[in-house]
């Protein structure tokens, strides 16, 4: 049996706080000792990436110190009791299932009278067999002609994980063939973004994919109304055009208008959902289910190493550790992510939502409030761009961010330029590896200008190349850091309760019945 | 003359410093006398759009306070000098004239021998004569066709600004028949950049706008022989396709490799060149000329709001002043740009570059060390987007972030859909209202996990429309306000010695000048 206990309770927390030991980096990256630890400061993760944290103030005491907590918040024995089916979201009530959309590492599970295991793997073969009809052009629209892009309206997990996951293989599949139809998305309630999206697609051939687990998502709906609205306009039948993602028990599932339902459940929150019907869909349409599977596989094979009690031999508990110390340890309060690959644009904006809204919260799992900061800020976009950006902040502003960067060795698209000897994709590498030395080591300068302090951590996940094994891997990695992170914070990383009250606002002012400021402001907007 | 202090120096400051007074939103905002605060805290803004700070942690004494702040840091009176084309940015010794494009706020201002405001005129008149012969099919390709994309090639400064300010438009463009050719972006040296562009542009009928002021840019360069090398496989001649925008001394000036050349000079940063021919080109072709001076004229508007000494009627002013107060005083380490407008999706990434760019920075405009915080983190996402992601930790997280609103009365499109009795924009209208609410008051709950503590402090900006006036004012008014929180930190926020140090050491890796913990990582990427 595992027990759940707040961080500030625990003893090798407790003594890692008394010590508040500090790394120098530049001291520790100096020399041939320097290059030594970026060899063996990096831990093996899966499909070929690797996680190294040379970068990163800790040392072997730390790291000792870091595996003591894990093992003292037995966070392998948690992700067990999650895996085999527990019930680990106690706000809610409900089994945390997303790991078995990509394969079974415990007992089976057994929710709702099903074994959810084959629940979800039927489910991706219904939508493998739909999407493979749709590429043979055995389904087709109203006159007969094939569709050729797709469009998913969903919000929040519906929309940013698998818009994320498509901008991430999108140029790989133009690359290698495999981009069967283009894939736009809707999200916002703003008519604008519906109105953008339908103006920039011929609509006569797009297929669309609702996305509502309760079929009730106000947002969702209405631009549903917005989409069946302009076929109406064009002369097409929407039953013609839609499938729907949703629950088995949601008024959208056996129902005429639309093509298909698939299906998903409560066990899996929107920010997890990437890998369940909610990405299959719109990714085997875009891709084709064979890239999708491949997707999961390589998700799965993070899973396999999460589920390792050695924390050298499990890059997403040290990921997390690592990001523990420097929250509650040394004090920084935000966390950058920053790709070294285009085709991650949005990854960045996924994780800004699964982390945040998985671990941005200030009571633990059994709702009594937390003496201790839990989860940090997470923003980020690709480098090189941020280079000539809010770099500057993070070299020479007056607070210290961690970075996390992701860089690979090859491109998707493989045609590369050589402009000054050297290839975009190399520059693309340098430029990465210059900034882990810039950020970590600084430089001295008579002009206090052009002085960089230094002592600036961050780690690297480098990989051979992005590929759908690789970005399932990334995604599970991530994934598996934050849960780990929530067991170390003792929070329920899997419900949102902060996300409650602006609806039940915002339906007030919808309703007039407001008073007082938010009267006040409803009159601001005219409403 | 102004003196230039820093911040702790000031006696106002100190003062504040001593009371850390304390405001209860909750309270403040409650009953009739809080809707009374919400119609009094409130200041116009350029183009019909009105600052609302109500919603902040300040009352009449703080007010008072900052107005003294702002006297005493002279806040109005660097300004003049600024327009007034003193050497602002001292660092490199150079004038600060990015208002200089949109309008003539003081004296005349000469710089290498030429009256800077004439410059820019002239530039924005032959980039109109351009974009009009185009639009009109008097500049064709190599086959007498017209053109219909326009594609930017640039980072930074060159890439966030005018990108965002694109992204603002195009949908009030299609809805008002005046999107002339589409826009896309190339920045990124990852090769997976330009090779999505290409791959999904008509090359045929896209005209190029290379941005880079010295035309030595390694990024901006690279992507350039990309293109270049996609036009000829394609049987084109590059010279065809490609205008610059850069400086009159650069190698791209006068050219016989681009159908025109576009100037700029060392007077406007990167991040403040959206006004420039930086943002002019791509914007005049994408829309039209006359879009593009509106746009000027709505900046023209907000910069001579700026130049108001009452701080009550100088929203840009009061804006930055209660950005240092939540900084310096009340301690929060990050903003949250939330607008509620989907065509707003890049202007926070853009803020993110201008505010952390400018302002985070550790040592003042004379390079001394300061010893109080400047910048802030900056990041945002469209609501309602982010109420589905990263709201969960904005509302229940352990740390305060101030929240920065904005929101529009009516769409771009107009077309709109009833659901549950209400459009679409009313139900983002109502969905802001209710956030502000929600983040300032809380709710008390029995349950912890549905307890909202509030006390977190927003402003918002509303307007009637996004239009190119609105827009301008908008992007203006951040603008100042960076400048406003520059001058009251003592900082020069117009140069970026930060982003230095990274391109020194990425040029030692390619050049495989390394050793140490730095050819260690190169290895990692086989460089």
């Amino acid at each position: 049996m595992v027990s759940w206990n707040n961080l500030d309770t625990l003893k090798s927390y407790q003594k890692m706080e008394e010590k508040k030991e500090q790394v120098d980096l530049k001291e520790v990256l100096s020399g041939d000792a320097g290059a030594q630890r970026v060899k063996e400061y990096c831990v093996p993760m899966a499909e070929g990436l690797a996680y190294n944290f040379a970068a990163k103030k800790v040392n072997a005491d730390i790291l000792e110190e870091l595996a003591a907590l894990a093992e003292e918040a037995q966070l392998a024995d948690k992700f067990a009791e999650l895996y085999n089916g527990a019930v680990i979201n106690t706000g809610e009530k409900r089994l945390v299932l997303h790991h078995l959309t990509r394969g079974q590492l415990g007992e089976a599970v057994t929710a709702d009278g099903t074994d959810k295991r084959e629940f979800y793997v039927k489910q991706q073969e219904r939508i493998a067999a739909f999407a493979n009809k749709v590429h043979a052009g055995e389904i087709v629209n109203g006159a007969g002609e094939p569709f050729t892009t797709v469009v998913q309206i969903g919000i929040g997990g519906s929309d940013l994980g698998p818009r994320a996951m498509y901008l991430a293989l999108e140029n790989w599949a133009r690359a290698n063939g495999t981009l069967k139809m283009e894939a736009k998305f809707i999200s916002n309630v703003d008519p604008d973004d519906a109105a953008l999206v339908l103006n920039t697609t011929d609509i006569a051939h797009a297929i669309f994919v609702l996305v509502s687990k309760s079929g009730t998502t106000l947002e969702t709906l209405t631009n549903e109304s917005f989409v069946k609205d302009a076929l109406e306009k064009a002369g097409l039948n929407p039953a013609n055009h839609m499938i729907a993602v949703t629950s088995e028990t949601s008024p959208l599932a056996k129902n005429s208008g639309y093509l298909d339902a698939f299906f998903m459940d409560d066990y899996i929150g929107g920010r997890y959902s990437s890998t369940s019907a909610v990405g299959g869909a719109v990714l085997s349409l875009a891709f084709g289910p064979d890239v999708f599977a491949r997707f999961l596989n390589g998700a799965a094979e993070s899973d396999k190493l999460a589920a390792n009690k050695d924390l050298m031999k499990n890059p997403a508990m040290l990921d997390a550790l690592i990001g523990v110390y420097e929250r509650n340890i040394l004090g920084y309060p935000a966390t950058a992510v920053l790709p070294y690959s285009q085709a991650l644009s949005r990854f960045p904006a996924h994780l800004q939502q699964a982390d945040m809204e998985s671990n941005g919260k200030s009571v633990n799992r059994f709702g009594e409030p937390v003496n201790y900061v839990t989860g940090p800020l997470l923003f980020g976009e690709p480098g090189t761009n941020g280079q000539h950006s809010f770099y500057q902040l993070l070299h020479q502003g007056t607070d210290i961010v961690p970075l996390q960067f992701i860089g690979f060795l090859d491109s998707q698209w493989g045609k590369d330029v050589v402009i000054q000897g050297s290839t975009s994709q190399k520059k693309l590498c340098a430029n990465v590896v210059a900034q882990i030395i810039a950020f970590a080591c600084g430089k001295e300068d008579e002009n206090n200008n052009k002085f960089f302090a230094g002592g600036r951590p961050s780690s690297i996940i480098i990989g051979k190349q992005l590929t759908p094994e690789s970005l399932g891997a990334l995604l599970a990695h991530y994934e598996n850091k934050i849960m780990f992170q929530g067991f170390v914070w003792n929070l329920n990383s899997f419900d949102q309760e902060g996300v409650q009250l602006g609806k039940v606002l915002a339906k007030r002012v919808l309703a007039h019945e407001t008073d007082g400021a938010l009267k006040a402001f409803s009159d601001l907007f005219e409403i």
